[in-house]
Formats: structure tokens, C-alpha cells, sequence
């Protein structure tokens, strides 16, 4: 039987990594024994953390060529954040919590889109609904992946949903979610051992804002000053991506997990806009952003107006 | 309260305008007391006669700016077959059965897509799930939509969970589906009324296939004479619309809903390449299709391979 690829997107976080494996387990479940789930690049320190945790493997890394396979997306639908291949496969079925853009198919599929604050969450529904039984160890994947997404509940994309799930599955999992949470998401914080280079790159997303492409990279820490004491390199490392590549304006947004707040760092063209974006003016290049934790809801809607 | 639309796509047919009041339906139970339905198009003598059967009104046609609005589409994604200012709406729900293309959305929605036969039947599946009763006329209107789309569950597209939801449904609604939706389909299947040019353009679809721009309509009837017998005026009305517009290749797919066989009247550049896609040689630009009923399944997927 044809293998079917199971992903989710590039520059893999905790809820790609995890709901690939989450999504290979209904399928199977679902009779599909030949699912499995891949990555597309490499476990970071959080997720490995969770997969220590509840003792269960990655997923091989994907090099096969997609073209004519069945594949499964999960956390991501935008082609350019999915396998180089995409174009060329048969997808199936999508499992996903953010916007569609440049997604298409040739034919009818499975697509299960809502606007809940992780992946993890629509997946966990969907084995309550086939009345699948939950394992421990996929419910502590599932919950991994909650407390990634939603920086422990705090982040505004936070839904009831996702609250409600975390509550039900650290049952199943038998952890405490607040505890197990810190230990997971520190893990994942430390950036000590992270090169400039890696830290201004590590979950970096490029948006087009109005006649600016804007780069907006964001690193969790325990400690702000973990970051902003690395000013001079960091800026260094901004200055050379600047100059080698497309984008105007680099944003580092440095957020600290533990009281949900936030530091930018910011270069290039007009970077005095970005900060006007928040109310605030920069000093030395940097601002702090008291209970801004969501890129996605704190920080790229307020840019975005400021710049279009 | 600001309204929420709810429509399917232009040149809508009964799947499109009964998923729209069934999904209106939905919300209503759902609490959401905005939603309301609306129709992209004129309501045809098919759907008309399910909606006079059920006593249910059409819905209002949509004459209103989207742009800021909340909007559920139905039966389709597909930006061209929508409403012409939904580039500039909010859509917060789709419930479709057909490829995805040319759709994007700014922000995270619910999107809920299968592989199905119809609409209607994912919207029967929505309404289990969430444990509401269904009236009698809701489910008159959602058997209604499954037999036209399936013509009676003849066409290959019909999934056995179409014909499991019919089964349930033709109890809720009182009537028997086979000798209902035989007077439905007789209903829209008389062409008798209509002009040559109401005709070819009442269900055509355009399709770049290979270097090729082909327009192909579907026309059903009870008996194939009712059109074939009015060749001369159809080629008339065919031949102008070549001359006006940008396609090279018409193809008018004549359905005979009590046998399930089709008949295609070809006009155009290379129209002989038509009828090789399915093994037979046009006769005086006509050719019979034994067993032929899908445009989607059985029509489009030969000729595309054949001009490609």
C-alpha cells in the first residue's frame, strides 16, 4: 500500500512536530495503515522536551519527492511553508487553525479548518468525535503542543476550547499541566547555547506590509536580558541578513514566558514606525511591550496598519 | 446585530440554494439569530419545485456590498463563482464538497470540506454531530439537494454516506425519494420553454484545457429528442457564442435523467479531438455517451486528458 505523508510546516514548532504524529495515530486508527508522520526540519529543544517526556520518537525527516503521493497537512495549508513538492501531491485532508493562502487542489478533499488557538486541539475533537481512545502519550503530545501554542494559556489566541482540551488531557497524560508547561517551555527558552545567527532565525516569518516586506523573528526566555545583553551581536547578525536579502525592516521580538511580556529589537528602513505601531519610541533600537506575547495577533496587526 | 450571508455560488442550482437555508438554519440553532440566506442567481424550476413541495420560501437575492461583512459560503470556494465584492468580506465559514482554488482568506475560519457527493449531506452530518433535530422541510431541502447533484444516486460522484444520509432523510421529510425525486428531476428537466440561448448557457462551466479554452454545458432532459430535435437553432446560438467570446471548443452535454446516458453536441477548432477523449467518432457534431451523467467526473477528466 502507498505510504501516506503526514506533515506539518516548515521550521517545525511543537504543534507541527507533534500533530503529524497526532494525525499518523487517528489514521491509523482510522484503518489508514500506511500513515506516517514526517518533518520538515529540525526538532527544536521545546519539542524534544515533550518527545522525551512521553517517551515517543520524531519523525524521520522527509526527502522523499512528493509528486503523485497522498500527503496529509497539519498546522500550516501556504505551499511556500510546505514541502518543496507540494505542488505535485495529492492532498487529501488538512488539519489546520490559521488563515488559507495560496493553498489550491485539483479535487475534492478533506479540509478541517477552525479558528482555535492550536492544531492539537481541532485533532483532539476529531478523536472524540470517532470516539477514538487517547493514549497517554499522544494526550501528552496534545498537550505539548497547547501550552506551546498559547504560551501556557496567556496568549491571546488562547481559545475556551483549547483550555477546556488541556484540562481533559493532563488527566489522560498525568501531569500537571502548570508545571510540566514551565519545565517544557523553559527547555525551549534557553538561548545561551544559540548563536546570533540562530536566535534572529529560529522562528522568523516574512510578511509583505504595504510597500515594506517586514522579517519578524520571535524567541522565547525565561530572562530578557538573556537577549537584549547580546544587543551588539544580534544587530550585527540583522545588519548582514538586511544587506544580503529582501527584506526592509527586521524585527526580534524577545518574549519572556514567565511574566508575558515582550522586547523588540529593530533595524532598517524607517524602523521609527514599527515602535510608532505600539505607542512607544525606540531607544537604542529596542522597546519594551508590557503584555504583548502573540505575534500573530499582538504584533503583526499593529505593524501591518502602521505600514499599509 | 450585524447580518451574517449565507450563499452558494452563481448560476446556482438546488445543492446551492437549499445549503444556503440549511446553513441559516444551523446557525439559528446555533445561536447565531443574524444569519440569513441569500442566492447568487435566479432560482431554477427544479429547486423551485422542491422549495414549492416543502413550502419553503427562495431566499432574497444578495444585492448588498460584502466588503466588511460576515459571510458562510456554501457549495463552492472558488472566488469567481462568488459574490462579486467577496474579496472584501470576512469569511468566517465554508461547507463544501469541490476542489479548493483561487480562495484565500485574511484570518483563521472555520473551513469544513469532504469528499462528498453534495453539500447538503455534510450539512445533514453537521446537524447530527451537534444533536439538533432536523424539521421535516429542512430535510425535504437537504434530500432534495442530494438527489439532484447524485441524479438519484446515479452518478458516480454519490458516495454511500449521500445515499446513507438519503435513506434517513427521505423518513424525517414523508416522502418516498425515488418517486419524489423523479418528479423533481422531471421538474428542471423540461426544456421545452426555454430559448436556445437559455440552453447552452443555463449550466456551462469554462475550462482551459491544454492550449484550449472549452466551454461545456449540461443541459438534463427525460428525453434526449427534446434536444437534439432543435440541433439546428443550438448550433445557431452555439456558433454565435463562439464568435463572441474567448472559447474555442463548446461542448453541450444533453442528459437523459431516466436512462443515464448523455448525448454531446460539439462545435469548434479541433472538435473531433472531443469525441476521441471518449472512443467515438461525432456524426453530424453529435455523439451518444452511454452511461455518461457527470460533467465533473466522466466529461471534464477525458477531454482534459486528451487536449493536454
Amino acid at each position: 500500500m502507498e505510504s501516506t505523508y503526514i506533515f506539518g510546516h516548515k521550521s517545525p514548532d511543537t504543534d507541527a512536530i507533534n500533530s503529524a504524529i497526532i494525525m499518523a495515530e487517528f489514521e491509523q486508527l482510522n484503518g489508514n495503515t500506511s500513515a506516517k508522520a514526517y518533518r520538515l526540519g529540525e526538532v527544536g529543544p521545546e519539542t524534544q522536551y515533550a518527545l522525551d517526556y512521553f517517551k515517543v520518537e520524531a519523525p524521520e525527516l522527509l526527502s522523499d519527492d512528493l509528486t503523485g503521493k497522498d500527503v496529509i497537512l497539519v498546522d500550516h495549508n501556504e505551499f511556500q511553508q510546505s514541502a518543496d513538492s507540494i505542488e505535485g501531491a495529492n492532498i487529501r485532508h488538512v488539519v489546520d487553525h490559521h488563515r488559507i493562502a495560496n493553498f489550491h487542489t485539483a479535487g475534492p478533499l478533506c479540509y478541517r479548518a477552525e479558528p482555535l488557538g492550536c492544531t492539537a486541539t481541532i485533532l483532539y475533537k476529531m478523536f472524540n468525535e470517532k470516539g477514538f481512545d487517547i493514549k497517554p502519550e499522544i494526550a501528552g503530545l496534545m498537550l505539548s503542543a497547547i501550552i506551546s501554542d498559547s504560551l501556557l494559556f496567556k496568549s491571546p489566541t488562547c481559545t475556551e476550547q483549547d483550555k477546556d482540551a488541556a484540562k481533559a488531557l493532563e488527566k489522560i497524560a498525568g501531569v500537571d499541566a502548570q508545571e510540566y508547561g514551565l519545565e517544557m517551555l523553559k527547555a525551549g527558552a534557553s538561548t545561551l547555547n544559540k548563536t546570533a545567527v540562530e536566535l534572529i532565525n529560529a522562528d522568523a516569518k516574512s510578511f509583505n506590509m504595504g510597500d515594506y516586506t517586514v522579517r519578524i523573528g520571535q524567541v522565547n526566555t525565561v530572562d530578557l536580558n538573556e537577549i537584549l545583553g547580546r544587543q551588539a551581536e544580534l544587530e550585527q547578525a540583522i545588519t548582514e541578513t538586511l544587506n544580503n536579502a529582501e527584506y526592509d525592516i527586521f524585527v526580534l521580538v524577545a518574549t519572556d514566558i514567565l511574566n508575558s511580556d515582550s522586547a523588540i529589537l529593530v533595524l532598517g528602513e524607517d524602523k521609527d514606525k514599527i515602535a510608532q505601531a505600539f505607542g512607544v519610541e525606540l531607544d537604542n533600537n529596542t522597546a519594551f511591550l508590557p503584555g504583548v506575547v502573540s505575534r500573530k495577533k499582538q504584533i503583526v496587526p499593529p505593524i501591518t496598519e502602521t505600514l499599509s
